[in-house]
C-alpha cells in the first residue's frame, strides 16, 4: 500500500501520515503540494493521500476543500487529528536575542503571530515548515517555526516549544482515497452543497438535521467562485451514510440543494499524541 | 481626516482606499499589517482604516475576522468591492519563457494557481503583492503577480493581464472606524456570534431571520480557538440596526446565542471599476 502526503519530511502532515502505520502496513511517499497528492490518488499512482483540512486556530485549508468540491471525485476515508506543537528552531548556539528573521509556512506564522510581534521579528513565508527549517541552516540570525521532527532531520536546535498563541491547537488531516470507509458504529459523514440564491435556504437544509436530531460537527462556507455572496457549504455530521437515518436526511437535503456531493463516511478520530520523535 | 490602509503603495487595498476619496477628503497612510491598521484606529491615531475582509475566490481573510471578533471593539463603517485584475509583471524586455520564479502574496498565488502550474514556475511568497513587485526589480528570471499600479510604481512591465484562474474575482474591503454608518435606506448589518455546544443551535438562529424574511448575504464560520468543532459565526444581512425589524431580530438572536457582537450597519456597496491607474 502506497500512501502519499504533503511533504517534505518533517512537516506536521508527515507526522499525521506516520499515524496511519497503526492501521495498515504502508510505504509513505512525499509530494510537493496538496494538489499533487490528490492527483496521484485520482490517477491510481498511490492508494491513499494525507492532506491537512482544518486547524482549530487558523480555520480550514481552502485549497483542500476546493479541490474536493470542484476538481476531484475522491472520498474521505479517514480523519487524523494531532496536537500542533510549534517549536522555535535555530542553529546550535543561537540565542533568542540573535534572531532577526523568522521563517515558516504562512499558517504557522499566523498561529504564532503574537509571539513574533512581541519579539519584533521580520517574517518570511515558505511552502512548508520543513522547507523553512532547511533554509535557516547555517544562517545565525534566522529562526524557523516547525515541528520538533524538522529540527532533528536538519540537525538544528529547538530553543522553545509550544510557541503558538493559543492552546487547543489541533490540526485535522484527512486520508483521501477512491472509496470511503465501511460502517464502524462511531462514524462521521462529510458533504458539500450549494443552494439556490433565495432567502432561508440554508435554514431549510439545517432543519432536516435538527428534526432528526443529527449532530453537526462542522459547518463551513467557501466562495462558490461565481462572485461575492454565493457560497458552497461543507457540512460534517455524526453517522454513516449507510445508516437509515442518514440515508433519509441525505435524500431530503439533496432535494433542497442546488448541488450536493457526499465526500464520504469514516470513523470519528480520537486525538493522537504528538510523539513522532519517539518513532 | 486620516485614513490608514494595508500597504505598501501599489496593493489592491490602496486601490480600495483611493475610492474613499469619492466620499470624503482624506489623507491616506500606509501600514505594514492588518493588525497595525486596526490598532491605529483603536488608539485614535487615524480616523478610519481600510483592510481586506473577503475575496470571491479565496474566501475570507481570517486575520481580519479574528481581530474584529476577539481583539478590538471597532465598527464596520463602509464596504468597498473592487474587481481584482492580477497582472503578470516583469522587468522590461523579459519574455514569458524567461521566467523561472513567480513572486506574490499567498492569496494572489492561490488565485492564479492553474496559471502558475501550467507554466511550471517555482513560487515565492511575500507579505504583499507590491513587496513582490519591488523584489523582482532587476531580476530577469523573476516575475510578480500584482496590480497594474505596482508595475507603474516600480517601473516594471505588465506582460499579461487578468491571469487569475476564475472570472468573477472581486475583493471586498471594509472601512473600520470607532462608529458605524448612519441609516441610508440601502444598508447591510454584520454580526458575529458563538453558540452553545448543542445540536440545532445554528438552525434556531437562522430561523429568526427566515421567519422575518431577512436576506442573509454572507455566513462564515471560523474556529472559536477552543479546539476543533467549536465555531464563531459571521453573518451579514440586509437592513440597518436602527430599523424596527432589525432591532427585533437582533434581540431574538442575542437570546439564542452564547455571545453576540454587532460589528455595524453600513451602506451596501456597488462594485467599483478598477481604474486606479487613471487617477
Amino acid at each position: 500500500m502506497k500512501i502519499g502526503y504533503l511533504g517534505p519530511k518533517g512537516t506536521f502532515t508527515e507526522e499525521a501520515a506516520i499515524k496511519l502505520k497503526k492501521f495498515e502496513k504502508c510505504k509513505l511517499l512525499s509530494f510537493d503540494s496538496i494538489v499533487e497528492v490528490l492527483d496521484a490518488v485520482d490517477k491510481n499512482k498511490i492508494d491513499k493521500g494525507v492532506v491537512p483540512i482544518e486547524n482549530s486556530i487558523e480555520g480550514s485549508v481552502g485549497i483542500t476543500l476546493d479541490l474536493l468540491a470542484f476538481e476531484y471525485n475522491l472520498c474521505i476515508y479517514r480523519e487524523i487529528i494531532i496536537p500542533i506543537n510549534h517549536c522555535l528552531i535555530t542553529n546550535k548556539g543561537v540565542k533568542l536575542s540573535d534572531i532577526e528573521v523568522i521563517c515558516s509556512h504562512p499558517h504557522s506564522l499566523a498561529q504564532c503571530r503574537k509571539f513574533i510581534e512581541k519579539l519584533g521579528l521580520k517574517i518570511r513565508s515558505f511552502q512548508s515548515t520543513a522547507a523553512a527549517a532547511k533554509f535557516i541552516k547555517g544562517k545565525l540570525n534566522y529562526a524557523a517555526i516547525a515541528p520538533k521532527r524538522a529540527a532533528k532531520l536538519y540537525n538544528l536546535h529547538v530553543i522553545q516549544e509550544n510557541i503558538q498563541d493559543y492552546k487547543n491547537n489541533f490540526t485535522r488531516f484527512i486520508v483521501v482515497a477512491k472509496r470511503d470507509h465501511e460502517f464502524t458504529g462511531d462514524d462521521k459523514t462529510s458533504i458539500v452543497f450549494s443552494l439556490e440564491d433565495k432567502p432561508g435556504r440554508l435554514y431549510e437544509v439545517l432543519k432536516e438535521f435538527a428534526k432528526r436530531n443529527i449532530n453537526l460537527t462542522k459547518i463551513e462556507s467557501r466562495p462558490l467562485k461565481l462572485g461575492l455572496g454565493r457560497y458552497i457549504f461543507f457540512l460534517d455530521f455524526e453517522g454513516h451514510r449507510k445508516e437509515n437515518k442518514i440515508v433519509d436526511v441525505l435524500d431530503a437535503v439533496s432535494k433542497k440543494t442546488h448541488f450536493m456531493k457526499i465526500l464520504g463516511s469514516y470513523p470519528i478520530s480520537k486525538i493522537y499524541e504528538s510523539n513522532s520523535l519517539k518513532k
